[in-house]
């Protein structure tokens, strides 16, 4: 019999789904209504420039209000193929197919990633529902089966995170920030990365939200150890600050001694 | 006092999450290590034409079962300007930051989308941890924060959700096309779309889940009454086939007569 290939197997069928840099990239907006606002939102969120190319009478009203707070830049008019000058990424969002279709052909001569939206073989990629909070992003995709079904399940899915999922991000980022300040050198890239995995695998999610400035600051004096505390132990040296390492050897029982 | 505006107000910080298109599009692997063999398996589950650049004896036991399976084309050396020729995406896992920062470059010349794995300034996109349940994909990404807990966070919503989600979404997806079938003009799009809303708005999805073709037929029954039966009105369908519709008039109360 042959061996059964213990690799995943390729379903097919899904996209590529990937977190776009955009940050301080040039993103052209086509169009200023509904489906344009939330894809302006969208971009914003990640950082980027918008330019938001649309007559002020079609601007509906979130799109006037991020003009209003100069929060993308607007261009007062229909487009025009010079738009695309300098555009990392081309957003159409407008009624009208055959003016979509040129925009969609003239990307693609100048290798830009668009999207057309509602027709999906002009699009390089195609938009889902996201859950934000914080540092954490999570993108439901039904791949064009449902998409207000995967607005039903980006909400069922916010419902059964922790509250506080974000901040333990932001948490567990700012210790390996921390503890690149004290193992700086890339030949402490590997000790690094097995301790911080140890950190992941040492606590649950709610464990890690009541960590403070002064527990992680606790913790990264352990790192040298190559050892992980107990949370009792981060709690024991909360009101003992000059507390020596030392007692809490013996596979980190905690001893009242030294 | 000034109205305070009632739009979604921008974090920034983020990345745009967003499904990439790759069906059928030339995927450029740089690399035949374990971070290879995971771009490569995610390629493939979208589809991709995959040709992976490596020589024979770096391949990892993963990427060596794909060659050898014909999922993947394979390049027997080390990576050569002329194999982006014709590249739509370009994915560089190799240790050897020179030659990555050099294919990065030459990228960015084509303008050919590119990750260059651990080297987040060279990195049109990042990749996050997926769920994947037929067409349904859930992404999570913690913006580079900890890639660990991406991963535990994509375990935990994966034992949340229903058993049945992605096929649910298949049945929907279905309903969607045979609706297209029968209702094919482009002026019967608003009536079209606003119905299927009204039947994702009707039925959880454990009742979804629940519907045969034969369900959906019957419900298809619906559409030229705008109107969405309840579960219990397909399930008395079921057993009556030529049933007249207009017993389920009256806010769709049945009545046993006619």
């Amino acid at each position: 019999m042959a061996d059964t290939p213990k690799f995943p197997e390729v379903q097919g069928g899904g996209s590529l789904i990937i977190a776009w840099q955009i940050k301080d990239k040039k993103v052209l907006v086509v169009g200023g209504g509904e489906v344009a606002a939330g894809r302006i939102f969208h971009c914003l969120n990640a950082d980027a420039k918008v330019t938001v190319v649309s007559p002020t009478a079609r601007l509906n009203p979130e799109v006037a209000y991020r003009v209003a707070q100069k929060q993308v830049e607007h261009i007062d008019r229909n487009f025009e193929p010079s738009d695309l000058d300098g555009a990392d990424m081309v957003l159409v969002a407008v009624d009208d197919p055959a003016a979509s279709t040129a925009i969609w052909k003239l990307c693609k001569e100048r290798r830009i990633p668009a999207n057309i939206a509602d027709v999906p073989p002009e699009c390089d990629f195609y938009f889902g529902s996201v859950h934000r909070d914080g540092p954490l992003q999570i993108m439901v995709s039904t791949n064009g089966k449902g998409p207000r079904l995967a607005s039903m399940i980006r909400k069922f899915i916010a419902r059964q995170l922790p509250p506080d999922a974000g901040r333990a991000i932001e948490t567990i980022g700012q210790l390996r920030v921390k503890l690149r300040q004290i193992a700086p050198q890339p030949e402490d890239g590997p000790k690094r990365m097995a301790w911080m995995t140890k950190v992941s695998d040492s606590y649950s999610w709610d464990e890690m939200c009541d960590l403070s400035e002064e527990d992680m600051s606790n913790l990264l004096r352990f790192y040298a150890s190559g050892k992980v505390p107990a949370l009792d132990v981060l709690k024991t040296m909360r009101s003992n600050p000059d507390i020596d390492l030392d007692v809490f050897d013996g596979s980190f029982g905690f001893s009242v001694g030294s």
